[in-house]
């Protein structure tokens, strides 16, 4: 029913969906060159810290028109100053847009077109927020919980991680006096 | 900012969201050639009752590879034993799909193929339900409180209300002993 046909499922909170296809773990070790204190990294992985960054649980679909459904549950913690985020990408194909809906935590949906400007929405329970064509977009974890959210979006989109990886996000959300404060990234343009 | 670029909004429940840009209020009058007690509508009508049966709240987009974004919020109530329902409506452009994010309520989305085979998912808080390419989609509120849920759907998706229109949904919903049952539409393709 999942692979074909209409379906129904359920939001589980920080257990995703269910019923689901996919289920994706990324752990520290997936993100190792996306962190801006890249020693610290290193430190933790050597030392046999690797903790899980971030599980998606998705309803994949094949076809022309079809929808890709979501749910993406970012763990609360920081490397440094530097919130937990998931990776970030531009779709492979474009035009398309995405929406993800707030079902719990607090965080921030970083945006940046192809030309370094980035744009911010806060999300939350409740929130909806609208990715249109052509903007990369990172979720990044700001609260104490987990931040679990629904991401709703063309099954033909497909995921380019490649431009992100080579530039990283122009901007950066860290925490400061307690508080989370967008940065310029130092890195930016120079990650490989 | 709600026409052109990212932008976040908030589910407000039974009143859909904020910020939003259209607002669209059905009324029966609205829907009088929709319900199988006919009768029963025109003798409302002509006594002046006319009530709301569901709103909806969007932000429309437009351009290629975008979505519109809406909260539908169905009335509880019955016409005879026909519970109060959308239009329903195939998509003009396919393939294109549909996504429901249920928020609260109860309620039944009926679906239907262009050869009238139907398909029946339950709605309620934390329910998401896939209407895939090609299907025309009805909700329908079962329970004693408003519906409320989310739509998501490509901007370029269009409605063709005008099938439905003329053959009607060949299955339809109605209170049995205090349930809801589906049955059989006595006038399904005898609308127009």
């Amino acid at each position: 029913m999942l692979d074909k046909g209409p379906y129904s499922t359920k939001i589980q909170g920080v257990n995703g969906l269910y019923p689901y296809k996919v289920k994706v773990e990324r752990y520290l070790k997936d993100l190792r060159e996306y962190f801006l204190d890249r020693q610290k990294v290193e430190e933790m992985l050597s030392k046999g810290e690797n903790p899980l960054i971030y599980v998606v649980y998705e309803i994949d679909r094949e076809g022309e028109g079809e929808f890709n459904v979501g749910c993406t549950i970012i763990y609360p913690g920081k490397i440094g100053d530097e919130y937990y985020f998931t990776k970030g990408h531009f779709h492979a194909k474009e035009p398309t847009s995405e929406v993800y809906v707030g079902i719990s935590g607090k965080g921030v949906i970083l945006m940046q077109d192809r030309d370094g400007r980035t744009f911010v929405e806060e999300i939350s329970q409740g929130t909806i927020v609208y990715i249109p064509p052509g903007l990369a977009h990172r979720s990044i974890n700001t609260g104490k919980n987990e931040l679990v959210f629904l991401a709703i979006y063309p099954s033909e989109a497909g995921h380019d991680y490649e431009t992100i990886m080579k530039t990283g996000f122009a901007k950066l959300v860290i925490e400061r006096d307690g508080k989370p404060i967008l940065i310029d990234n130092p890195n930016y343009g120079r990650y490989l």
